[in-house]
């Protein structure tokens, strides 16, 4: 295994991101190939056989550029996908929901934890099932936010309809009286400040893309797969591949990036 | 041609059964294949070569049910994709954006309409092109209303948030006095009263859905192609086919038609 090759991060689509951005501040020297399946886009509310045949194709594409690692930057994905991939491949790969699972559960006082995501992700129960190999006496209260990622994507992270709908989505969380609340959608660090203001101050907000890079830098560093180059140039080092139009994904990336990417690839991920 | 053959209707997902009611509704006879790409849902943000490449799969596997007729059920594929398939089949192929776009040309009288739609189709500006091929002085007043397939996917069909969320939409639409207003997505018939109180009674609404069903009908019997079939049973006479988890579907199908369908069968759409 070349301990120089890049990291392999996907995502359905630009939210992976959040992800990316995490590894780039934690680890700055290694590479990264990023994959947004913006053309499949969303997985949120799609089957996990859907979303299992969509990841495989992905990491079968991964696999072409020679990555030393992999991490699943997608709430879904990593509940639907994680467990069978790693069955499949002989690299290190691994998804956001443990690491945040792992950071929640040492973070309550109450024992009380709310988890937000997409449809599947809480449908599937994995944060639950996690949570609970941690501390089996944890009561996780989970809720489904489906229309949090159509009003990221619309930009519209400070707004009075993102106001209300988060209410309406918080109100129980608040009412059972949780005292940690798991982002479990990448898309909701974007929307940070909220979650925070209708939460209130008591309440800690654990962000699994900051967790999963800290996983991720120990995993390599256990396996002797940390890079040894030094002094990479920002816009060489990092690789974006999309199944859709790269425009969108571009602006999306420069946007919460303090530097200018290059311009992402189109590739065909069906034919993976 | 078999004239007692099916008519193939599809769209990205659940949206385009509005223009399969209606067919339903003024062809009772008819037999139907529906195809709803389920998996790859939502069209509307995505570019036009994805959507073309989309259709174009959806095309092969409805001529593997040997349909006399297709109809493009989706203003984003109509938009991205009616003109060249066309070319490269031979049988009657029809969309929904000229048959609303008919409607409405002849409806307005101050010579101002309004179009809303998906992202996609609002950029395509394929309404506005072919409006005034009917009369080139019409003035064309184009809006994405992006939000609003998912909070009708949601069920908020009667919301205060949807209110508030159309109000603005709709404000520039109102400002400029449309008299004729464009429903450019087949989901949107479904927030119908919703659009209707913020335009006012003035306004005339053009549900596309209806008129594409009107068009329809003419092709068949232009050709002759209507069936000679009569007093088939409903159940039996509609065939529902989808790219992921039949269940979701066939609830949305029930809660919009006034009988129970068949399950949807599953499909690999990517393998045609």
């Amino acid at each position: 295994m070349d301990r120089n090759a890049p990291i392999g991060v996907f995502d359905s689509g630009v939210g992976g991101m959040t992800v990316a951005r995490e590894i780039m501040r934690q680890m700055p020297e290694e590479k990264i190939v990023y994959f947004g399946d913006t053309a499949r886009v969303p997985y949120g509310s799609k089957s996990k056989n859907t979303i299992l045949k969509y990841s495989r194709q992905i990491v079968r594409f991964l696999m072409t550029k020679n990555v030393k690692a992999i991490v699943i930057a997608c709430n879904t994905a990593s509940a639907f996908a994680l467990e069978e991939i790693s069955k499949e491949i002989d690299i290190p790969i691994i998804g956001v929901i443990k690491p945040g699972a792992k950071v929640a559960a040492d973070a309550t006082h109450n024992g009380k934890i709310g988890v937000i995501g997409t449809e599947g992700t809480i449908r599937s129960g994995l944060y639950t099932k996690i949570l609970k190999q941690f501390d089996e006496n944890l009561e996780i209260i989970g809720k489904a936010c489906p229309l949090f990622c159509p009003l990221v994507e619309e930009g519209m992270w400070h707004d009075s309809v993102t106001d209300e709908i988060a209410r309406r989505y918080l109100e129980q969380l608040k009412k059972e009286e949780v005292d940690t609340l798991i982002l479990g959608c990448t898309h909701y660090p974007l929307i940070r400040s909220t979650i925070r203001n209708i939460m209130g101050e008591g309440i800690q907000l654990v962000n699994p893309a900051y967790e999963t890079a800290v996983s991720l830098r120990r995993i390599l560093e256990w396996k002797d797969l940390t890079t040894e180059e030094h002094g990479n140039v920002k816009s060489q080092q990092y690789d974006f591949y999309v199944s859709d139009d790269p425009e969108k994904f571009q602006q999306f990336a420069n946007s919460i990036l303090p530097f200018e990417i290059n311009k992402p690839q189109q590739i065909n991920i069906e034919e993976f």
